[in-house]
């Protein structure tokens, strides 16, 4: 692999539409697709999230808490993971319809968990995979785990896991927002849009949230960069770009100068 | 896992339309849902052949010779896991309908082969899911090939190999025939279904019409039966029941009389 890995996450809210459950925004898969194709990434690894087809589901039957022993939950399980499936589904039908070689690969076929975090990663397909010059399209998605039978595994601890592990470049982030603000954007006008964020900066950020008692100000934002920390902390870029815009994804891909916010070691 | 293991394969010819690509047969998915639910197994995988949805993705972009080098054969090996994929979401969305925690499972993010034979099994996720009570649901996939780059692993080579990793007691192969029989019973009226086979009898079975150069005269059952081989000297039964006739499935399950061949290694 000469050119170096990019780790691309589509964002759940993107694909999907958020409060309509197991409704996918297709146009905007399609919209991607065709971005994604137009950047022609040689070395690409793609994790989307859940949206309204995973997240509903998995609170329903409590997935994240553990397995509690009852059939009724693995039925849950099964269904949260289908879903997921079926988004996926969609996503590697768009891309493979733009003429990019996707392969869906599911994160609990090759990845668990203990109490939650990444414990054991099978890598050997997943390399072969990037190797050959394919696409892997993995998801958010309902794994096992050595200490609570299962649980869920979010799409931004495997973007990190896997940038990390393979070395990549950068982590490309799609979300539907224009980035990490100094609060939420949709409540408080004064919130400003942080273009750059260093590691040492970021750390006090998170600790005047943490401090103020008010999670996920940022829309949701905090908690998923709180994943990219330790991809930062190895000198992996994060840039987080507002996926839903056209256009956006295509030039955070090419690496021209697009609205977002860069997160970097320094 | 106190009751021992059973490894059921559904036919690709009986889930889809054989001569129609990616059309699936959906009475039939749903009525094998419905009789694997009735039977009640605690202790089960499945594996479904390709039928008209992998095959002929498979044959045009010749996957099983493996890899070309050429970015077209990529795309085309996207397309075949691809086509798999979506009959596979077929299967699973008919049992988990049946209430049966159904979870897919791509033989390619666990098993890679070496010339063609599963070589590698990242067993932890498989193990994980059989010992919570799931039932997994593989298929004959395009996979990764430490040779060859890719090829096609056979949902009958996938079986064999399973049940015997996980000491099953018996394997059923769902089919679109009666059984295995001493010619083509579609073109010769002389042949006769063979009830029961000793590994011994097939050995020579096998031997005589391999003499007669006639591949597959049986109807295509006779390669099946060869990956069975290793199987049955491990002691593991092998039922091949007609899946395409109502109730003979779970007949077989519940392991009442059913008409067939069952293949033991006495």
């Amino acid at each position: 692999m000469s050119v170096k890995l990019t780790v691309l996450k589509l964002g759940g809210s993107v694909i999907t539409h958020k409060d309509k459950p197991l409704i996918p925004n297709l146009p905007a898969i399609r919209r991607l697709a065709k971005e994604i194709a137009s950047a022609k990434l040689a070395n690409l690894i793609l994790v989307h999230g859940g949206g309204s087809f995973g997240h509903p589901l998995a609170k329903r039957y409590k997935i994240k808490e553990g397995f509690n022993g009852k059939a009724s939950q693995l039925l849950g399980f099964a269904k949260t993971h289908q879903a997921m499936v079926a988004l996926n589904k969609l996503v590697v039908d768009a891309l493979i319809k733009e003429k990019i070689p996707a392969v869906a690969v599911s994160p609990s076929s090759l990845i668990m968990t203990k109490s939650e975090r990444i414990h054991i990663f099978q890598e050997e397909p997943l390399t072969k995979l990037l190797q050959l010059g394919f696409v892997p399209v993995l998801f958010g998605d309902a794994v096992f785990d050595l200490d609570k039978g299962f649980t869920i595994l979010s799409g931004d601890q495997l973007i990190a896991y896997l940038a990390i592990h393979y070395k990549a470049e950068r982590i490309i982030v799609g979300v539907d927002v224009d980035g990490l603000f100094t609060g939420d954007p949709k409540a408080n006008k004064e919130a400003k849009l942080l273009n750059h964020v260093a590691l040492k900066e970021l750390e006090t950020l998170m600790q005047q949230i943490g401090e103020a008692q008010v999670h996920d100000v940022t829309g949701g934002m905090l908690s998923k960069i709180r994943e990219m920390i330790p991809a930062v902390e190895k000198g992996v870029n994060v840039l987080v770009v507002n996926a839903a815009e056209s256009k956006n994804l295509y030039k955070a891909l090419k690496g021209e100068r697009v609205l977002g916010t860069v997160i970097s070691r320094l």
